[in-house]
């Protein structure tokens, strides 16, 4: 994800894997609905899509039966519920490896070839003696018969649990939850009269404790637990037979019955919950993924939180080395990402715990639930997998206030910030919203539109044309003030950017949406766009299209970001994503006034302040 | 498309092209919303998709404002409006070229090698000399090198409007509107402020009239017509330059301006309207495509009718080779066929007669709009657009009665057949709907969920469970007799068939759907479904998801169809996707012995009477 980014904003990578090849089985299968969407942001969605992954829309939930043996469906719960404003609420499985492929086919499109089976020997990081370059490493072919010294900007370690690199640094691990794990998975096409074999499940029963999760092509995958730091012979070397595991399988399962016609992958390891101390010590080399964070894998988290992690990273290496923003703000890489981790543990604490704990007695069962109803909602376990819904679906990531996300502490203070009424929230996610864009009538999803190019994405809610004309105007007049925020960054090259630039034809740092709260046949590009917006002709949209979110909403994308139907506003979206400042639309210069204080916090550059005083 | 469809069903081809490579430039480019549906069904649209093609969602039509010169836009219309279910209410634009070559890839999967440049000599039919391979075929390298004689038991010709199987046959063309056209056709990369460039357009001006269409990759393609067989100076070899082309253009665009950067492709062609008398004289070589009907490029309509000729065929000529149908089915390729050609030039006549007609001047327009309102709503141009929206969507086509499409005339006279309130139509397209899968809860498009495999699709609406129980077990008991439409066709290789495969387990002919009025919770295969319609486990659903179009029905699948929510049906769909026939669902041997005497009709094998009574 770090090498796709970079390399796609034409950065010069070197790429080790120390694997002869990628992923052939097994390891992480699970993208979440938020990973998804970043996937299709990128425009590697339909390739993924393309493998026919399984799509996991709800979760069964199976326990002992009140009175008697074997197991019963307690309950369901969709995977991805309907207060999740999701465009694909479904968990997506797809064997890891194939994923990869589709990164290291995007990859080779800007001319990055993984080098492998290479890893990494030593470096060193010191930028007294090359300021540029400051990081110097070792690498070797992993038979030893060949090396290598690269000089580079960065070093980011995704090596995994076991990183060379964190250990290097001297960096530990805070085991958040002392209790280890053995687990046993096992990928394969099975024969079964068990109803729910197409849907994840969580089984308890009194012959222990199983996990399900459907792949593509006919496939499954069981976690199994087979040992617990807490068992009185714990060992952490304690392992079990495919066949063994197998045999746990059929006696958990029962009365349904369950054959593998075919194993693809099997395999035993310990898990322990851990999170390391510090992701970063001098802001040139960077852990990620799972070098940063363990946990057990019920929750599908693994692929996604890396996902997360990577792209927080690339965009702000991106905003730095192309002279946008303060080194700086590589601080916020760890801090923000690091909070996700936390809570990740947190939940996957409470999750794995619950779900490796013997099931209550038919009796324990039977008394709860005479208690209140139905049954499923007394259970912890189904409890607290509902509460995580939103985290688990990648939608729950809030980052917490700093120069990027705007709150009540940031130096930005006008107090056309966050005006009344907003949903939108900083360091969240931008809210999803269909609306018609005007030069071809395509119905699209606002939030894809823009690309993932690194870019800020500035949304003018431009409210109703006859009210907001003016403000625009005066709008688009301060934003083309060189000392604007935006007009400090244009592109050196901007007269000679092709009229087909859709994204970028000003600057490589923004890119700007115009939304009208009006029909699409109402809005006249030439007449009610100003010549600075409307240079993004294919980014001129309507807000005419009907939201069950806000079904009494004439302008449904205002409304579901809380903005004002008449009057607009302006939202500052990262380039990954998440909300970092709205404002109110004013005549004057007091947006971009705003907007320059935001930018101010952050940016290289000292941004024209109150321009229309000046 | 027919040899894409006979090669996924097991059927050896022999494919030749003329053409040293597939289509470079220019070409048909217009995908109608049911060919994209049939394109899904195959598994292809991701394929036609991944271009990134333009989509049409709007027709805008400028023309000469009341006073004044230059062009205004008098209107825009959906190009397939909300009143027409379509799961893609768009037009896709895409090269010819690359529809080629998804169809080429996916025959090559199936061991098909397009063999070109080669072309038919001659060919002889004759099912005395030879009744199992009665067509002899000799075909040529087009350099006269090389020569083969080919046996087949079919010959197809999908030559276009010169096809030499129609002339060696001696079919004649009619011509509906003796007017020839000359069309200058031109694609390219522009660069002009019309405003509407991403639109497809019908421009009239005092200058002339011109079509605007969208492509992928900022290209656009302009029709403009040069000369017509009503001029005085009429030659059907009349032509023009490119640059002659252009400035036409431009002088028709004013007061906006437009230059080429880039011009893909520039042709000039007359263009006929024009239907065979025939499509086939002994059911062994048959005709498609624009073999049968030319038309003008307007309404976007050549490639769709022409995929929909091969699909039709395609299936019939499987049914009747693999012993399923009798022969005499092949009758009805051309009786559908030809009268969807003939719908679409009395269409096209229209059409492109108003839109090659001089526009009105500016006082008619004005004298006409002070009359009514819209000024839209009286341009007749505009009033057969939209009349002619179902039409060029592809939905509009309507099967007349015959064998397989069910009528008060048919031979099956059960009065189980053709409920009251059903809205589905027999020789119409399946209705769309959304449904839960009960296995996995994905929610799926129900008329997508048999791929097109050249079965016919059994959709079994099954009310609620409580109330139907006896009449679904029924259904099924008389399905599995030896002498019902469906038991009369198991498949040889029953016993050996994979519990994996999933919609033909039985029978190559059927694939069978069981829908339940039903929360997806409520429904418990093992419980609820006869153990063979279980079999098909993949296809049992709950109807279960909210449909605007039936907002108030609890089972909005069934509504649409217009089947009873409590009691059910059971719609037999074709495998080209029309609907054959609908029944009620009763309690005894009615439901099976109705479809019997339906399938009766058209079957090889003598189908059970009246099951219970034997």
């Amino acid at each position: 994800m770090l090498s796709t980014c970079l390399a796609r904003w034409g950065y010069q990578i070197k790429h080790i894997d120390n694997r002869a090849e990628p992923t052939p089985t097994g390891r992480a299968d699970g993208v979440q609905p938020r990973s998804l969407d970043l996937l299709r942001n990128m425009g590697l969605k339909s390739a993924i899509m393309a493998h026919k992954p399984a799509r996991v829309f709800e979760v069964a939930f199976w326990d002992p039966p009140r009175t008697g043996g074997g197991i019963i469906r307690t309950g369901t719960w969709a995977s991805c519920p309907s207060f999740i404003d999701a465009r694909y609420p479904f968990t997506t499985l797809l064997h890891q490896g194939r994923i990869e492929r589709v990164f290291i086919s995007d990859l080779e499109k800007n001319g990055v070839h993984i080098q492998r089976p290479w890893t990494i020997k030593s470096f060193n990081s010191d930028d007294r003696s090359d300021p540029e370059y400051p990081v110097e490493v070792r690498i070797e072919h992993t038979d030893g018969t060949q090396q290598e010294t690269i000089r580079a900007k960065y070093l980011f370690s995704g090596e995994g649990a076991r990183s060379s690199v964190r250990d290097q640094l001297g960096i530990k691990i805070t085991h958040k939850d002392p209790i280890t794990h053995v687990w046993g998975v096992i990928d394969g096409v099975v024969k079964t009269d068990f109803p729910d074999i197409k849907m994840k499940c969580t089984i308890h029963s009194e012959n222990g404790s199983i996990m399900i999760i459907p792949r593509e092509e006919n496939m499954v995958r069981l976690y199994i637990q087979i040992a617990s730091s807490t068992d009185k012979d714990w060992s952490p070397r304690r392992t079990a037979t495919e066949i063994e595991v197998q045999y746990s399988a059929k006696r958990i399962l029962q009365p349904y019955s369950i054959e593998w016609e075919r194993v693809e992958w099997y395999s035993v390891y310990p898990i322990g919950q851990g999170i390391s101390d510090k992701y970063t010590i001098d802001h040139r080399v960077f852990l990620g993924g799972d070098a940063c964070h363990t946990h057990s894998p019920k929750a599908g988290q693994g692929m996604n939180t890396a996902f997360l992690d990577a792209l927080n990273l690339a965009w702000k290496i991106h905003a730095v080395e192309a002279g946008f923003a303060d080194r700086e703000i590589l601080t916020t890489y760890e801090s923000e990402r690091k909070d996700v981790a936390e809570t990740l543990l947190s939940f996957d604490n409470k999750y794995a715990k619950l779900f490796s704990q013997r099931p209550p007695a038919a009796k324990e069962v039977q008394a709860a639930s005479e208690q209140t109803s139905p049954q499923t909602e007394d259970n912890e376990f189904v409890r607290t997998f509902k509460e995580g819904c939103e985290f688990t679906s990648g939608y729950g990531v809030a980052y917490k206030p700093n120069a990027l996300n705007w709150s009540p502490i940031h130096p930005a203070t006008s107090p056309l910030i966050s005006p009344d009424g907003i949903k939108l929230r900083t360091g969240r996610i931008m809210i999803n919203a269909n609306v018609t864009r005007v030069v071809d009538a395509n119905v699209v999803h606002l939030e894809q539109e823009v690309p993932l190019n690194g870019s800020f994405r500035i949304y003018v809610f431009a409210g109703r044309p006859s009210t907001t004309s003016q403000a625009l105007k005066d709008f688009a007049l301060y934003l083309g003030d060189k000392r604007s925020f935006y007009g400090s960054y244009l592109r050196e090259d901007i007269d000679s950017i092709s009229h087909h630039e859709k994204h970028n034809p000003h600057s490589l740092f923004y890119t700007i949406c115009t939304v009208f709260a009006a029909r699409r046949d109402q809005v006249e590009i030439i007449r009610d766009v100003p010549s600075l917006l409307a240079r993004y002709r294919d980014h001129v949209y309507a807000d005419d299209r009907w939201d069950h979110w806000v079904p009494d909403a004439t302008a449904a994308a205002h409304a579901k970001m809380g903005l004002d139907q008449e009057k607009g506003g302006i939202a500052v979206v990262r380039p990954d994503g998440y909300v970092g400042i709205v404002t109110g639309l004013v005549e004057g210069s007091g947006t971009v006034d705003a907007l320059n204080e935001y930018f101010s916090a952050f940016c290289t550059k000292k941004l024209g302040q109150k321009l229309a005083q000046l």
